[in-house]
């Protein structure tokens, strides 16, 4: 039997937020954008397509409630949603918030703008807030 | 009353190649990657979020069967899924073929390299793998 691992680089880019029922919901650490990660956790994940159909559809719910979640807390402009994994082949899930205004605006972000961290403070109301919407959207 | 009208650059840019349930499939003209957009047929979406929650589930069975269709036709290395709509704000979920000898490897497609068009004859054999594709996966 094979168990769930996170990959090390998605771990060391991000900070925990919360587990959903499929997926722990994790924020980049690079400040340019707030950008979530979902992250299925089941062994031996790479394209969403190696979910069995049930745990696809959870995903897609999953996915929903985070670009809530991403648009309430932020007021963003745009939602910008990807599983692509051509770097790290752990099956994750962005979900990034966009402005006009933003470092790659309207490029992706993958690769546009050298990382910038967050000031410890923000970082930790970020995720505070993160959470409170994500139990509020939940109940 | 809305009516679905398709986006202009989305048509001048893709052919068509089918309609599922909830989306019309279209392959980019850009020969670079074989490269699909799945497009719900609904008026006035633009985030993944603005579709009603039944419909989010059909999308996500539509990029299932997208995804599977694309890899069972190209043999690709991976798959890139992704709902950005930065330029273009009608809703579109790209499903891209990746392989490590690709123009934009291992970054993301868009902007990464010059269009390149299709043979003619390249673009109408493509098209119909991926109906017949389409047609055997869905019955």
């Amino acid at each position: 039997m094979t168990f769930f691992n996170l990959n090390a680089r998605l771990e060391g880019d991000s900070h925990f937020v919360a587990d959903l029922p499929l997926s722990a919901v994790r924020l980049m650490k690079d400040a340019n954008y707030p950008w979530l990660l979902l992250i299925p956790r089941k062994p031996d994940l790479v394209e969403i397509i190696d979910l069995e159909e049930g745990d696809q559809l959870q995903l897609m719910r999953e996915i929903a409630l985070t670009s809530q979640v991403l648009r309430n807390v932020t007021d963003c402009e745009k939602l910008n949603v990807g599983a692509l994994g051509n770097q790290v082949s752990q099956l994750h899930v962005h979900v990034i918030a966009r402005f006009r205004d933003d470092a790659a605006w309207p490029g992706p972000i993958w690769g546009a703008a050298p990382f910038e961290g967050y000031e410890p403070e923000r970082v930790d109301t970020l995720i505070d807030q993160f959470r409170e919407a994500f139990s509020t959207e939940t109940t």
